[in-house]
């Protein structure tokens, strides 16, 4: 739907929420329409936070995270197990893995993965800054927390095989049957998997 | 869900965005993501132009519609019948009817419709410079387009009180069976009053 603006500005500003994932045109306006109803500052405030984020965001010298300074609370905190290195995909999956309180090591973020498809190789991750932290000697485990996907899968493979002259313990995520899930609508592929790796049975380990 | 955030700039963008209608946290941080990932400086232009459009967005001092200058092109436009006015409830509206190309008069924004129970009456729209335009005289038709709602029609019936004394032609759009709909899926009221309100049938009438 193409609308006339009478406003160069409103359209200006219907264009730019348009660019965002998911939101066309006629949300887009929707959105506007919402910010010109609250009050003046509210709009200020919105465009403000927006510049002060793109003049202000650091990433972490060490891990790539998203942070305020130069390095991120993560990387800063001394009570966390600096010797374990999650290494995942992007600053989303530091959250999620921050939110499930399991995790008590340290990160790092590679910035993609490797996809051929989409002309991504080692070269355009993070991974010689990964490389360097290694060398350091200090890291005992790299948790390789990437996508179960073929790409993943290829990620996975590639860091084994440039890191595994460091000495270090390799692990992945563990891979199975969902909890809650129940095994009629559980995929082949994984419900296979999760045959081949079972575990030993322990009270604590059953949902 | 809630994330800890290791950026109190990233934290205070996503809240932003999550204030928007429809968008929740998670969403907001998918978006906001998504404009770290692309150059700096459209997430410069995206916050300017909220700004810009905080400081410079004017209403038009006639009709009320969004514009960038004093006048909105609609009512500066000497082409359109200045004798009919539209009353709309919203911006939004005039921008639908607009996009018919089937209207050739000129707006007035409501800016509401009259609903006790959110605490909106005739004294928080802008009727009172709806009469003001009436009563100078060049007005000849009012085509009221307000929401087909109880809150609607009573505006409507108020409007019609109030403005009965300058010797205007009332009309509202016309209601009925939507073109393209199957008499089947179409609700009853609607069905109802659009066989009271029958039309001579003529070849272009049909759809």
């Amino acid at each position: 739907m193409n609308f006339n603006y009478s406003s160069k500005l409103l359209e200006s500003a219907v264009n730019e929420f348009a660019t965002l994932p998911g939101i066309g045109h006629k949300t887009a306006l929707r959105l506007v329409l919402h910010l010109l109803r609250q009050d003046k500052s509210a709009l200020e405030n919105f465009g403000s936070v927006l510049i002060k984020l793109a003049s202000d965001l650091n990433f972490c010298k060490i891990c790539g995270n998203i942070c305020d300074v130069d390095i991120c609370p993560v990387c800063a905190d001394q009570k966390r197990d600096h010797a374990t290195i999650c290494v995942v995909e992007n600053i989303k999956d530091i959250m999620v893995i921050e939110n499930t309180q399991q995790y008590h090591g340290v990160y790092h973020v590679l910035g993609g993965i490797i996809s051929p498809m989409d002309g991504l190789g080692p070269a355009d991750l993070n991974i010689n800054s990964l490389e360097e932290r290694v060398k350091e000697g200090t890291t005992k485990e790299l948790i390789l927390a990437l996508s179960a996907t073929m790409e993943g899968d290829t990620t996975n493979f590639y860091l084994y095989r440039r890191m595994n002259t460091y000495n270090l313990v390799f692990s992945t995520l563990a891979r199975g049957v969902s909890i809650g899930d129940e095994l009629e609508y559980t995929d082949e592929v994984t419900l296979g998997r999760s045959l081949v790796n079972r575990i030993p049975f322990s009270a604590s380990s059953s949902s």
